[in-house]
């Protein structure tokens, strides 16, 4: 039977079948749906709608083939399909009816349309540059390891991750962070937060209290506590987090904290307290999860080691791409201490079975060629220009304004007197139609705090970075005036 | 200062320092690490290891540089950087001390090796050929996609999925499957499992029961004990489950099913049962989640509409595409009721806030080209053809034996009297190199049922699969010598 758009029309109020309806035939689609597939769907479309409603005879298969033009056989095929179906009910030597009511049904709405925030200069910590996501080096690796590997490489897989990512992840970890990281600790995660999840899933419920930094990132006080946990919130000054105030609480069974360059602050966990945190952690039966989200990002001095080198024992390492290839490719990696190591992998598989397998393959091939190091090297490079034209900047338009945590990472911190001005330096920002976030703004503090712009310098362009300093510079220097 | 081998050696009870350690520089990596880094990373592995313990002092950096041929400058600043991170502690004027106590820390282990099983003959139900993934038009979609997408793209993305992915997702899903899926309704998942655990993480304390098939994936039933949530399961007959069983649990917040060919008896809910299961979940406020996770093989029959069709508001739908491309591409969907829509977005935020970015623009053009389609139509051909392959070999090897739940899906169940029957095939199809599965060994039943083999003719290749079943015949003949 020719596929023709007569077909493709309506009826309304046929005499043949007596019936008030209109049925809009869908377009065949790729999928090659026939005619019979366009009149079931047209059907389930009128009573979903409500224009067939519960009891409605259907026009006789009959007078339907006549109305469409299509044989009687297609109409009754589409009829029996939806009796299957549970849409209608047919009883021999008797008219079909519709056996479904879709009263209460929600009305469709809309396309909801992503917010069409678009900054001309984004400042917004924590993100890096997004348009220096390293498409043709990603590309070469996929199409290299994907070519290459075995079918079991894409059929059910282990939860802990690809063993060849795995071993690949320990070099690296050994030579960029001085990471004690065999293969089989490490579990390959969907990213930090995914991470977060899976570790505080595992405290026991004696234990289930977690100490995080105060301020810190509001989203992951929210992972934690969507794991049913309580979140104590521990003071952080100039050495990092005030680990003094851990002791004596037994009910912590986990520390969450940024040792390396504390977000938002921009503060490194003082050598005592690293050496203090450890100690205590042991004594107390407590994990410490280190969060080591920019490690790679050190401008102005040698890298620190990470914190988990001080005892794989009780520190869990966590590591991610976010920042240096792009948030979206989630990717991070857990390195788990022996004893936990079977409860995170049964979080694992609980939560998601196993990480995507082909950014797995890709990341594994980005890494044994060197691209990765080399990529990671070029962004230190370029972030660190783009903090240097900042800091100037900033110095010329506002010598009085105080500039801290900019030594790494990819944001710094301008300390501010008052949430008042705070807030005006916000809106002096966005009328400029710069993105910015503040720590009172952006609720660092869930008790209250200090109040202070958090300026990012990753996410704008390079090649924009200078005029963008310029239009920042100019915004903060208006702001003064409210002052 | 050139590098060369010869420091690259150790030191043993050097007179010059008078220590007793033995130090193994690592190589230089890819990342250039210089001498500096490492001589720290070969006194962190000695502390690490215990070779250097709690208050032991360290060489005078004279003599230590002495030994190693080194500037006294390049010691004092690894002796610094590991002050700096905790490992020892530097007095002016006095010796270098260990200051980190490495007791306790557990040994390093062997990398565990992924266990060696591999199967002459794959017939293990519930896996697609792995060897079918479409390499190269995955990589083709890929490329396409990541050069033309916008930097945002890689950036923090929507929990909810990318909106492209969404559009052509919906529309995908309407022609090929008949569904409501407006793309504000959808949810881009990490696959079913994840969207199993988003969805039970949704459901109010008070309603809290999960009502789920009798047979079903024990997976499944841990994934939604893992959320809290307590399990009750519901009979299935050969009309798919028995919906009865729900009448007055007023507990029950959730139905877990898969109606369009249950797992793993291969039966069809009834178009009877699917109008009952809707009104009722309608007047009792629980949901129902349709788990359609092979709706794509159909062979015998016209592929039967979603459950949601009937009604959108109750019924969420999830499908993967484990079976049409690979398990190891986590990417599945969910269609959401509106009202539940905001709770399951924000359990995805904290689950991993957004499934991959990569995988997500690779899959969109993948749907857009038509590739998508062509794949499963392909698919579809070739696993009909293994079917009546199988088919063949086991009537003729074992014309006493039914087949059941052979006209959709990847695998076939073979109902057996006992489970010591089924223990039996089981055995002599593993004496022969071939994976199976029984109903009774695979602990589908967990108050116990009957017993049954569960063959898949997903894995095996296609080239091979003569072969194949041949084996398969053989061994089941032979095993019914043992009843």
């Amino acid at each position: 039977m020719p596929r023709t758009n007569r077909v493709a029309k309506s009826w309304a109020n046929s005499p043949a079948s007596g019936l008030d309806l209109y049925l809009e035939l869908t377009r065949a689609g790729p999928a090659g749906g026939g005619l019979r597939t366009r009149i079931e769907e047209a059907l389930r479309e009128a009573i979903r709608s409500g224009r067939l409603g519960l009891g409605d005879r259907l026009p006789a298969s009959r007078a339907l083939a006549r109305d469409l033009g299509v044989s009687r056989g297609t109409v009754l095929q589409a009829y029996d399909q939806l009796i299957a179906e549970g849409w209608l009910e047919g009883r021999p030597g008797s008219a079909t009816l519709v056996c479904f009511d879709s009263a209460g049904h929600p009305p469709r709405h809309p396309m909801r349309e992503p917010p069409p925030l678009r900054w001309r200069f984004d400042f917004r910590p924590g993100r890096p540059d997004a348009s220096s996501f390293p498409r043709r080096a990603w590309l070469r690796a996929a199409r290299r390891a994907i070519a290459a590997a075995p079918n079991d490489a894409f059929s059910i897989g282990d939860p802990q991750g690809q063993l060849a990512l795995r071993v690949e992840l320990s070099g690296y970890l050994s030579r960029a962070r001085g990471l004690a990281s065999a293969p089989d600790r490490l579990v390959v995660t969907s990213g930090f937060i995914q991470g977060l999840g899976l570790v505080a899933r595992c405290l026991p419920t004696a234990r289930g209290t977690v100490a995080m930094e105060e301020p810190c990132l509001p989203l992951h006080r929210a992972v934690v506590r969507a794991t049913g946990h309580e979140v104590v919130p521990v003071a952080v000054d100039g050495d990092g987090m005030r680990v003094s105030q851990l002791r004596g609480r037994d009910d912590i069974g986990l520390v969450v904290l940024t040792p390396n360059r504390q977000h938002p602050t921009g503060t490194v966990l003082s050598p005592h307290r690293r050496a203090e945190l450890v100690q205590w952690a042991r004594g107390s039966g407590a994990l410490v999860l280190e969060d080591d989200y920019d490690g790679e990002f050190r401008y102005d001095r040698h890298p620190l080691g990470a914190l988990q080198t001080l005892d794989p024992g009780v520190v869990i390492y966590a590591g991610t791409v976010s920042k240096t290839l792009a948030p979206g490719v989630r990717l991070g990696w857990l390195v788990v201490p022996e004893g936990l190591l079977a409860a995170v992998l049964a979080q694992k598989a609980h939560a998601d079975w196993q990480s995507g397998a082909l950014d797995q393959l890709a990341f594994t091939e980005l890494l044994r060629s060197g691209a990765y190091d080399r990529h990671v090297r070029r962004m230190r490079l370029s972030y660190r220009r783009r903090r240097d034209l900042l800091i100037q900047a900033l110095a010329a338009a506002r010598p009085d304004l105080a500039v801290t945590g900019a030594d790494a990472g990819l944001d710094l911190l301008i300390p501010l007197p008052s949430p008042g001005l705070e807030a005006a330096a916000l809106a002096a920002a966005r009328a400029a139609g710069i993105g910015l976030d503040g720590l009172a703004a952006g609720s660092y503090y869930e008790r209250g705090g200090p109040a202070g712009l958090l300026v990012g310098y990753g996410a704008t362009l390079e090649a924009t970075f200078s005029r963008a300093t310029t239009a920042l510079a100019a915004a903060l220097a208006a702001s003064s005036g409210t002052e």
